[in-house]
């Protein structure tokens, strides 16, 4: 942490700054300019709430120096982290796809599904059973019928299975049909799950949330680290801003950034970003070429009678072309699929 | 819902669209124009999924013409709705204040503000027990001693009590102390939690998630109306915007709309809003002068010293100073303290 | 500016980093740490793009320790300005309020509201003659015609004249007319305008840019006030955010963050924030409660039949009455109208 | 237009609307439900104010159906546009590439770079001559002078120009040096400019603003358009949102929304976006998978003594490998470079 004195700063003010900063445990440095007095406070407090400084007597700003999450950071564990679940490694060379329907909607839909993910050379099977809605009218997930359903079709075509949590209270279930965990963007910040989540040693997708910078994002991923829990993978969904054109906007700029300051590895979701199916190809081609880990989309074999989401699905054909596609990309920076 | 066709829809698609409104359950409206046919789909379907029209053949675009929640809104409730706790009423001609620090610290610091609550004419004190906090290393609240402290000050200086519940296996202990449930912005969309809630008959305060439209703040307060508890109050508290110089937004605006759209009544909340003492007062002044319906400041008679969110508590006498221009200002729009 | 080197920079790159400090003409302050070394780099170079230290070898990270506007801050000029025109002083305790048409349509239509703008006690007459509009299609003012038709107005209800100027080659001909040049929020980084208008002496009031930061803003009335002319006054008139039910974002917490970073006065405008009429007489109450040193105001007495901003403008009685609750609020912080 | 009537309306309100659809020049369709009644005015009239109906009595909404911008859009012309200069075609199947330092800085910076351009393929220079700079203090370009320079070395390698433009009484002068005009992020809604641009018939690629939405960005081609100038490219640089790692966040999803939208070619500029030299080459990358017309980038054989913009310059070999990875990306989208 920096602290900019006010350049009329008391001599009394200032050791009245310094005893603080002593309280709250930090090595001080203080530098004297012509004009201003900096002091450099050393020592990583995370989580310490910068206002605390700020609002004291000549000090006329402070800037926190080092980044508030640790154990998902870069200069905590220099070599990018691989989560490995049975033979499926995310974070490497190979991209891992994610693929299937927003909602399970019963054993032909699923299994059908199913098939065409392992046709086409992806690894996880995702869908949903509990559906966080933004309506308490609109249908809200089989619940553990479509776990089991999942678990089967993923069974039968040798797939992990990926699926969303929304309370505490549904771990222990989910735990026994699930590979992977995925909390969605609006519990981002939803720490009481977060804790607990990080006493399971199930791997956790956290997907960004809505408006949330990286850097919440990568506390939240701590706040699992933290508890325990070593694999975490993020997830980049789209974040709001004022377009009106698009659901969300998809900040693909975000994936090379969270590379820069964390060994986690990051899945790109286009197809919650954009929201409309047309445009989610040219969008997961540049996933794959921005430098993704992996890839999740939503594919349905009869979108316009899907329970949830049908709009932004890929129809299978549409999907197995895209594979193609992001093959090819692949190969331009050294990847496969 | 106006489903405007495309110039060249032919007659199959038109009747294959139509079709697909009958089996959705609406109405259907045709209005034929030299070029372009438009479609009216009449009937109220809190919840649909617009995109489902959008994506069919021959459709150009679609709107939806009615609000996406009914419970909340003025056209279900045309008269204000006021929410009544023991003798005080929140929603009516006299602003309810809810004023305490973030966090309770312990007995003494607790009883030595509710005093100043009191002393201000205030008749709810607030106080954080279970704290949502965006690092995991930060202080997380006293818990259920909290609760009793707050409580027992609450009761010695004729007070009610409101306190943030963070997760569904916190309800039944809150419920123990606290008068009014408070939900935080991060939690705006779990959805699990308002569910929980709206089955209790305890009044519930919304507060508005940090990049939630309004639309969507009143789709989360419509789960807790359908779920039957009546007594939902929201609460504005800052958005998310590119401004870097405020912690956030105090989108002041939200509350003449909010009263135009819905029969709840809004409270501001200027400390989260802004983040600093020192533009808190001028905030809570406007605040009062758009019509809130109500205020929640969060004070510390050592905020130096606060477990939390110190830099954003006013001292009590500034707390008291500023009550008696929000009083002016109340009177000039017919309202009192 | 302060500059945070890796922990593992070597002496090399340390002496590298401080030769391109003294040649960008700092003096330097170094700070050595246990695990870290800090460098200050103090001298005011308002301007200087931190990104050159950022990119060095060595660097971990650079935070810039002073504002990048110097004669619009309060630290070049701790007491507030005063913009004097003929007896009308703005920025002192008695609000300026700027009121009348979007556009000017006519003789009998200017004269109409300028006799209502006086006779509320209001000192400055606004109007537009040419209209920056976002569509070709749309009416684009009736240029000098209503320069001279306001003119008339204001001589003849002793009022003062403020119109907006779009482009380098109209400010000749406005300045014949008007007292007081309006820069609309789409022009606020229009560089090349903002030299030209350093150049007369004549009042000049600065929108904020619909996506600008307060900093930007006060970057661009540095450009004014550095070509020498020292009568600026900034107006706030909504920012962009993701919120749909609102035209825009009315900021008003930026009034008292200008107020603390800068001596300029700060002008509110609340009928561009929020687009419908219905809704400015709140938000102007707000924005005398908040501290806005005056206020922008359209008015029409046929708003129906308006060229332009229809919607927005109040009709005379309802402002009539909007002046009179604005009143009492002033006096809640000791000011007038 | 689809205008939704109160359920409450009166036979007398009806009417009243009518007579004003009427007015404005719209054909009207009347559908009545059993609760409401719609009213579809048929009609295009770009830029109309739809507030104008929204405020009349006995309105509940109104709906515009048609885009606000007409000569941009796809239902005006269906084939996409193609801007040819010379031998180059922008819009077709071979990306255009736009490269050159940020701004011209003397004859063996500018043709040194111009001849890195050469060798990678690419067919356009870019260089500033003129710069728009948020600080008053910063370095502004070297005018006429950069411009002869940059013309020069264009002739000596083959290449176009392309050069901002700020104010309407540059036109002239770079119309005697530039193959393409160039408007800035912060001009965009500069209509007067605009308007002087419409009236050449030099090819003008027109940047988005830096919170313009895709409605406002064809808007503002639509004032290019209407003029005569059929040659309009759009660039996307980069829009604002809470982000603070990023400087920008880089729309990518504004690419496809934009090609289904309008006929125009759109160029993706990443080093604008990113505002870092690491993380351009990804973005790059991503742009060419998205489907972008082309790309302009910077790039420096010594960012650490530009003038301006450095820290976001390729090195010349970093670029050229850069040229590589996406030759390799627009294969799998039937393109070249």
């Amino acid at each position: 942490m920096v602290i900019i004195l006010e350049n009329n700063a008391t001599e009394q003010q200032i050791s009245n700054i310094k005893d603080h900063l002593h309280d709250f445990g930090f090595e001080i440095h203080e530098s004297k300019g012509a004009v201003r007095t900096i002091l450099g406070a050393i020592g990583v407090k995370p989580g310490f709430d910068i206002r605390k400084v700020k609002i004291l007597e000549g000090v006329a700003d402070v800037y926190r120096v080092t980044y508030p999450f640790k154990l998902a950071s870069r200069s905590f564990k220099e070599d990018k982290s691989i989560v490995k679940i049975k033979d499926v490694e995310i974070g490497g060379d190979k991209l891992a796809l994610m693929i299937g329907p927003c909602s399970v909607e019963g054993e032909e839909q699923i299994f059908k599904l199913a098939e065409v993910v392992a046709k086409s050379g992806a690894k996880i099977l995702r869908g949903g059973a509990f559906k966080p809605r933004s309506s308490p009218y609109s249908f809200q997930g089989m619940g553990e019928e479509g776990l089991k359903l999942m678990r089967k079709a993923a069974d039968e075509f040798g797939l992990l299975v990926i699926t969303e949590v929304m309370q505490i209270n549904q771990i222990d279930l989910i735990a026994k049909y699930a590979d992977i965990f995925q909390v969605g963007a609006r519990n981002m910040q939803n720490f009481s799950l977060l804790k607990e989540l990080s006493t399971t040693r199930i791997p956790v997708m956290l997907k960004r949330g809505l408006s949330a910078t990286i850097e919440e994002w990568l506390m939240s991923a701590e706040y699992i680290l933290a508890g325990g829990n070593k694999d975490v993978i993020l997830c980049e969904r789209g974040i709001r801003t004022f377009e009106k054109y698009t659901r969300n906007t998809f900040d693909l700029s975000a994936i090379p950034v969270v590379h820069n300051k964390s060994h986690l590895p990051v899945i790109a979701d286009p197809s919650h970003a954009i929201g409309l199916r047309d445009q989610v190809p040219p969008l997961a081609r540049a996933a794959v070429a921005v430098g993704a880990d992996g890839l999740m989309i939503e594919i349905h074999h009869d979108p316009e009678n899907a329970f949830s989401d049908g709009p932004q699905a890929l129809l299978p054909e549409t999907y197995l072309n895209l594979v193609n596609e992001m093959r090819t990309i692949a190969t331009a920076i050294g990847k496969t699929i």
